[in-house]
């Protein structure tokens, strides 16, 4: 078993009659490695592995990563690419964070202004929310006919085996956080000077709707998670936690690649007489 | 004297007659700071403070730093990304790689391309390369007429102020080797399993143009060194020294834009009571 089939045991998202009850996942649980020193430690290093396997993906040039990083407010989406993916050269790395469509990107299918954002070939791609706001967010708020959430969700799952099929590894973390933590990390937020910037008075009516929130990412996690493309629930309530998950699925899924630097022939005894010739 | 003035009056290219002379700068110069251990030790201090004050830039998210890395094959273009700028948080960083021109870049006018790759609000954009190449190539290798060079330098600098007025720092790093520097190197280069794909032997064909290339990068330099965008010649023979100074070039400079985060005015005492009502 290689270590993405232990990660996939580990963390994959399991439905139940259609859908995945996230009441039975833990956000506070760090049972795989419950010391913060030794997982802090780890980070450092799988930070050096990642460097090095994303450096053969950019020589490669050829195949590419998509991770994507859904959560509510405060789950960590920043917070993991701060610490997981700036381990990686900026070179061959492209962050795409999505807020509110603009009149111009709801003019076109939903699907458009992602598309525009996938990582070339030899990168890793981080979207910070997703397509799958547009499925989640209309079934927790009620704003949009179930057809139409199902329709999403049905060309969601087209889309990303069209990825899985041109050679874009597709790598899904949902943060799951716990009520209480996200209210500790509000209170902090709202406190720094250096934070406060962040809070926006609409988050607060997202969290009103806590349950039928994991109401919904329980029934869309369900209906797109094929083997291709499997959703992994991350513990976030631990942040040292979160990153060092995110990190190992990050490096194993990169591992699993077997990505080798591009070989190629060159006569390197008559290269290095022409580059001993003089000026 | 600020940080930045310091360090613009050590580095920045000073024409004569009409040229840089580049014979006149030192590449094995590391006289700003001899100790290769202390640079590294303050280089990753430099690492944490330029993540801080990029986090202000993305948090104002209205103005943006351009870092355009000019400099021959092996100059430390790559290096520098991966050492001074991976210090940087991954969501407000956009790096872009200039090769040759697509037969659709080709089609449109020479800085169609630049454009498109320009940083968006808060984001740090560093060209590898960029359209100083449209320039400098054919004044060395004599591809284009005079009168083609010369406009496009005048629309290279009209460029810069454009990007100057819309609140874009363009920061002019001209990584300088010398010619046994860059021996040594592609000798490395072709040594290594996980180099040698980056050789190439059009890169030969320029080594043996070295003198045309200095000559038209003094002229290009001295033509294109505005006080808003001005050049600085980067000691480029010590990789640790390049860094070092490319990353405290970054740090003065972000220090120089008074970034600071958003003041948001909030009823701390009625956001406090919302977050802590039970679910």
């Amino acid at each position: 078993m290689s270590e993405l089939d232990d990660l996939h045991n580990l963390l994959r998202a399991r439905p139940a009659a259609g859908a995945v009850n996230l009441a039975g996942y833990d956000p506070t649980d760090t049972s795989a490695q419950p010391s913060r020193r030794a997982a802090d430690a780890e980070l450092a290093d799988l930070r050096h592995e990642l460097f090095e396997f994303h450096g053969r993906l950019l020589a490669e040039c050829s195949r590419s990563v998509l991770l994507v990083l859904q959560g509510l407010d405060c789950s960590g989406k920043d917070g993991t690419i701060k610490h997981v993916v700036i381990g990686c050269n900026p070179a061959g790395v492209k962050v795409s964070s999505f807020v509110e469509p603009t009149k111009e990107e709801q003019d076109h299918e939903f699907l458009w202004r992602y598309r525009r954002c996938l990582p070339p070939p030899g990168h890793l791609g981080v979207f910070n929310r997703s397509y799958y706001e547009d499925a989640i967010v209309p079934l927790a708020c009620g704003t949009e006919p179930a057809e139409v959430v199902d329709d999403r969700i049905e060309r969601i799952n087209e889309f990303e085996a069209d990825l899985h099929g041109s050679g874009t590894v597709v790598v899904k973390c949902f943060l799951h956080l716990s009520y209480d933590e996200q209210r500790r990390r509000f209170l902090r937020r709202l406190r720094r000077d250096d934070k406060r910037w962040k809070f926006s008075e609409a988050d607060l009516q997202t969290r009103r709707r806590w349950n039928e929130f994991q109401a919904a990412y329980g029934s869309v996690l369900a209906r797109t998670s094929p083997d291709h493309a499997p959703w992994l629930v991350i513990p976030a309530d631990a942040k040292w936690y979160r990153n060092w998950l995110v990190a190992r699925v990050l490096r194993a899924t990169l591992a699993d690649m077997n990505l080798d630097y591009p070989r190629i022939d060159l006569d390197l005894d008559r290269l290095e007489l022409l580059l001993r010739a003089p000026n």
